[in-house]
This record gives C-alpha cells, structure tokens and sequence, in this order.
C-alpha cells in the first residue's frame, strides 16, 4: 500500500515508525548477532527494522559472499544525514560485504532535472570524497554512475537490460499501490533501481545469487517492495530477495527535515569547525525549556533535541557518557546551552579530523576515477 | 491519436493506409529523388508514405552522412514480409547509409515472453544469415542485440540511459494517447526504442546529430511518434528529428496476415522450392474468378492476389513484365493456374539461388559474431 507522507522523491509531514512497520511487513529487530552491536547505529536502535536480515547475519557469522549495495542522489552538500548511509556502507564493508554504490543520476534527471554536469561534480567531490574520508575503501567497492554502469560492455548490457526486462513482471496497479501516481519517468528509474540492487547477483558481477542488504530510509523502503516482488516472478534468474534495513532519519537542524536548498538546516562535512559552530548556536532546535528555572525543575527533552541527536548519531561514541548526558538533561541538570557546547566541541573535532582526511581521499578519489 | 485497428504488438482488422496518413500526419510522396526509382518498392509505391524524408534524400544526393536504423524482433521463420524491411535495410546500405540492426530481444521479453535463446538462435539463423544472404554487408553495418548493445561500456551507457533518461520527456497522457493502454513492460520498450532510433547520433556512436531513416510497417509508426516526440523535448542533445518511411504489407498466402504460427501463412525463404510451390498451389489466395468463363469474361483481380503480390513486392524484378500480367489476369486472358505457375517458377529460382547464398552467408555471420 502507498503511504501518503511519503514516497522515493517527496517526504510529506511526520513519520509514524511503529506505523509503517506494519504497513510495509517490516520486522523490528529480535535479537542481533553480537558483532553488530559493536556498531552504534544498530546498537542505539537507529536502525531499526528490517526484511530478511537473518540471512545477512548468517552470511556474515559465517563469512560467506554478500553484498550491500545503496545509491545516493547528491543534491548539494554532503551532511550529517547522508553521513549516516555511509557509514553504514563502511561498516558492511568491514563486516565483509562486497559494497555497490551507485550514483542514481538517471533517477536524479528523470525525479528532480538538475544539470547533470553538477550532479556528477557533487558526486565525485561531495559523496564519494566524504566516503573514502569516512574509511571506505574504493578497492573492494564498485562505485558507478546509473548513466555509465561499465567499462565492460558485458556488464552494462547485463544491467540495463535487466531493469528493461524487469516490467515486464509488474502492472500499472502494482506501481499505482506502491507508489501512488507516478510519471513514466519516475517507473523508469524504479526499474533501474530495481536493477541497481538485483544486479550485484548476476554471473556478469558476483557471480551467482548470494545475499544483498540494502540499507535504506523509509522514504526508499517503496523501491524495496518493487524490486522483491520482481525478483520473484523474474523466470531468468533464480534471484535470493534482496534484505533490507530501515534507518531512523536524523532531523534537520531547526528540526524538521534537512534540504539541500537550505545551509543552516544542515551540517555540511565540509562546513568549517566556525561555521558548524555558529549553526549549531543559533539555528539548532533544542529540547530545552523556555527559562532556566523550568528547565532546572522539569528537565529537558533530549530525544527531540538535535545537539543530543547529533550526539547519539555518532558524535558520541561512547554509550556510557551519551547515557549521562541523556540523564543529566532530561533531569535539568545540564542545561541547552551547556549540551550545545559539548556537541560544538564534538562537532568541531571531528570535522578538523574529517577534514584532514579529505586531503588524502581527493588523491584516491582521483586514482580511483582515472582508473573507472 | 492511437488506432483502433493497431499499435505496434497487435494488429486487427484491415488497414485503411489513407486514413493512416490524415491520422498519423505522413505525408504521401510528393517527386522522388530519380536514383530511388532504381528500387522496386519505391518505384512501385510499396513505400507510400513519409515523415521529414527529404532530409535522406538531401543527404544521398550530396553524398552526406545518414544512418538507417531498423528493429527486428524474431519470431520463428524469416519469410517474404521480413524481407521487404531486409530490402530496405540493403537498398539504404547501397545508398549510403551507416546501417543499425537492432535484435529487438527486450521488446521481444516485454511484449511476447519468448525462450530468450531461442530468440537469439532465431535471430542469427533466420534473420541475420538471410539479411546477409540478401546483400547485407556486415562491414558496414551495426548489428546488436538490445539486451547486449556493445563491448564497449561507454557505448552501452550512452544508448541504455538514453532509454531510461527519455521517459523524463513524456507523461503517461501521452503515452496513452500513442499507444492505447499499455504495460509498464511495453513502455519500458517503447523507451528503449526510441533509443535504438535515436544513438546513432550520439557522439559515441556516428559522433554528432544526423539524419536517420527510419522504415517500418504502419503499425510500428506509434514508436516514431513518440521517439520524435521526446527527441524535440529532450534537452541534453540536439537530435535531428528522425525520418520514416511507411510500406505497404505483404498480406498472408491465405490474405489476411501472416502468422508465424501458421507455416502456411507464408513462404519462408528457407522453404525447399518443393514446399514453397506447395504451399502456393495450395494456400496462396486467387484474385480468380471462381469458374475458367467467368474469369475469361470478367477478369481476375490482380490487386488482391497473392500470386501477383509476391511479384509486385519482388520477385518479378521486370516493371514492363509486371504491367503485362497485372493487365493479362484483369482482363482475363491470364488465368489464376497460369499466374501460380509463372510465380512458382520465379520463386524456385529465387530460392535455390538464396539458398545458395545462404550457405557463404552462415560462415560470414560466423565470424562476424565471434567478433562480436
């Protein structure tokens, strides 16, 4: 069933997560494969639920083939929402999984008509520099445009025709139920998106069928229920139905949602430590109370606060510290001004370090696109 | 305007070509250039009707590049309607033109479901070899399937994102308006048509915007309407609209169509001239008067017997000798018997000298496919 707040191009007011976990047949997680809850992500529930994940712990307890494939539109700069994709693909690529990214240009031209010379700029300077910043490594990750799947004609035909031959095994009514009204433009780029996260199982790519994870917010969850439903009537291939995760989206600095369109929504990875300073002062959304007296006697609310949110995304490593800073302002002890400083702090060291290892991703982004 | 009576998987009914050229807004040909007289197909008005066709002329007449793009999509047998587009292909090939053969093997999953090997075995066995044995030079020509466009992946991106990048420049009003109501699938085809219609211009292909012919029966004219349709809209590329040309059909042995389910519906040009001439005594539908007096009193109609057409179209190469039959048989000095066998004759000569080319034709297509 389509969900009106949202679909893959537009996100439309609230989102009720319990809701649409049994809207779209998600289930929340049981119990996690111990490994994982070294990542933070999957340990502070940021990541939520999910399709067929067991297949995806089983592959990686016992270290068989799998691969995690995501797409990225870029749209501007790099922030701390994009930030959380990419580390969730470096973390399945040290977990073992062969990574994918695509640069979903196709779907950005057919969806939203940016001038494609930018959007592949942005790509290459924005997302995949900020990626290999961030720790992935470009050696064991096939990164591509939609537009310009391979060097090996092979393979582009392998995946092109895929997403061709793929509607045949789906029906306007389908579409209409999983999306809502959409152009043919916008089924175009769901059948290439289809394609995007079947294809890694092709003998033109791993080889055979194996386990594929596609991490996702829920705005893309609509792209998971195509692409599994296709998979499974495709009579040419005897595809394993993709696994999938839902993340819990990071609100936009005033709260709300983040947009490209709007830098003080937003922290960029390549905001300046002064800038992101000066952002998280005056434009982030706090859980704190009207007065300092209210907030000494009825404490704050971190789980709206973005200064804490930004701390429980990743900023904060430590779950021990993050725990007492949770406390400590929900009790009023610790007030707005003082969280914002901690984060500020947090924020502005880690971007210093991010910032250094831009320096060395450019040169391996260069090698890498030279080679591509 | 969709037509009741067809779109380019079906046909019903009978086709009223005068009404098609108001409704579709061909245009009837005004002067030909003098060297396409040298064709029997033109110079017999078998190719009726066009849409911007004095762009192709101007470029054979001054020697200018120009492509020829034609699709195929094999079902069984390679008869006498297919040759009429191999003709075409060959005549254009002559006068000029890079040629493009496309194996419409994605269209061919979206529209009918076929065994896809089968449809590859088909494609080189009874469309290729005999396209080759008919005169197709191999050297000069561009033949792929659409689910394997090129060993060169900067090729294959340029032609399938193409595809999926014009479903940005139609709506599914338009869509419907073309064609009637159809599947995501024959969509999709429609899409990657126009591509196959529209790469050679691409600079990874012919290397700049020029003109193409494209000829086809009347009821693939939709895909031309759309594919100009998003061409003129599509602002990456400075497309030069693409030319057409419509032919009349080559009607069934029996009239009406032929059927690739029904053998005798057709002489293949593999038919043993044995069986071929079988299949003329027995099955090709007579313009005959029903009794030897009535015939010889009120002559025989010419126009619709299939004996005659399958001279018209071809066989008899001789327009002087063409004219003494069709006037003989309408005024009934000629009889249905006579006419049979004089068509016989010409086609057992035609075929046992194909057949003989076919046996050079298989060993080029050989190693042009291990090329490939």
């Amino acid at each position: 069933m389509a969900n009106n707040n949202f679909n893959p191009w537009e996100i439309k007011g609230d989102i009720d997560y319990t809701k649409i976990i049994k809207q779209f047949g998600l289930k929340p997680f049981d119990k996690l494969l111990p490994k994982l809850n070294d990542y933070l992500l999957f340990r502070r529930g940021l990541i939520y639920c999910h399709r067929d994940f067991e297949r995806i712990e089983k592959a990686i307890k016992n270290k068989k083939q799998f691969a995690m494939m995501t797409g990225l539109m870029p749209s501007g700069k790099f922030h701390f929402g994009h930030k959380m994709v990419a580390d969730q693909t470096i973390m399945y690529q040290k977990l073992g999984a062969k990574v994918y990214v695509a640069v979903a240009d196709i779907e950005a031209y057919n969806s939203r008509n940016p001038d494609v010379d930018k959007l592949r700029k942005d790509a290459i300077e924005e997302y995949l520099t900020n990626y290999v910043a961030l720790g992935l490594d470009l050696k064991k990750c096939d990164f591509y445009f939609q537009s310009d799947r391979s060097k090996d004609g092979k393979k582009a035909g392998a995946y092109y025709s895929l997403a061709n031959m793929l509607g045949r095994h789906t029906t306007f009514n389908q579409v209409k139920a999983i999306y809502g009204d959409i152009s043919p433009a916008k089924l175009s780029s769901a059948l290439l998106q289809a394609s995007d996260m079947l294809h890694p199982q092709l003998k033109e790519f791993e080889g055979k069928p194996l386990p594929v994870i596609v991490p996702v917010g829920v705005d893309q969850d609509p792209h998971l229920r195509l692409t599994r439903d296709v998979a499974h009537k495709y009579p040419g291939y005897d595809f394993v139905p993709i696994s999938s995760t839902c993340h819990v989206f990071l609100p936009g600095l005033k709260g709300g949602k983040m947009s490209s369109s709007d830098e003080n929504s937003f922290i960029a990875l390549t905001d300046s430590p002064e800038i992101a300073a000066k952002k998280i002062k005056k434009f982030a959304f706090s859980g704190g109370r009207e007065t300092l007296e209210a907030h000494r006697k009825y404490g704050g609310n971190p789980d709206v606060d973005v200064s804490f949110l930004l701390l429980k995304f990743g900023l904060e490593e430590d779950d021990d510290k993050l725990k007492e800073i949770y406390d400590a302002y929900k009790e009023g002890r610790l007030l707005s001004g003082e969280l914002k400083k901690y984060t500020i702090e947090k924020l502005e060291n880690f971007l210093v370090e991010h910032q250094k290892n831009r320096i060395k991703a450019k040169k391996e982004v260069k090698k890498f696109l030279a080679k591509l």
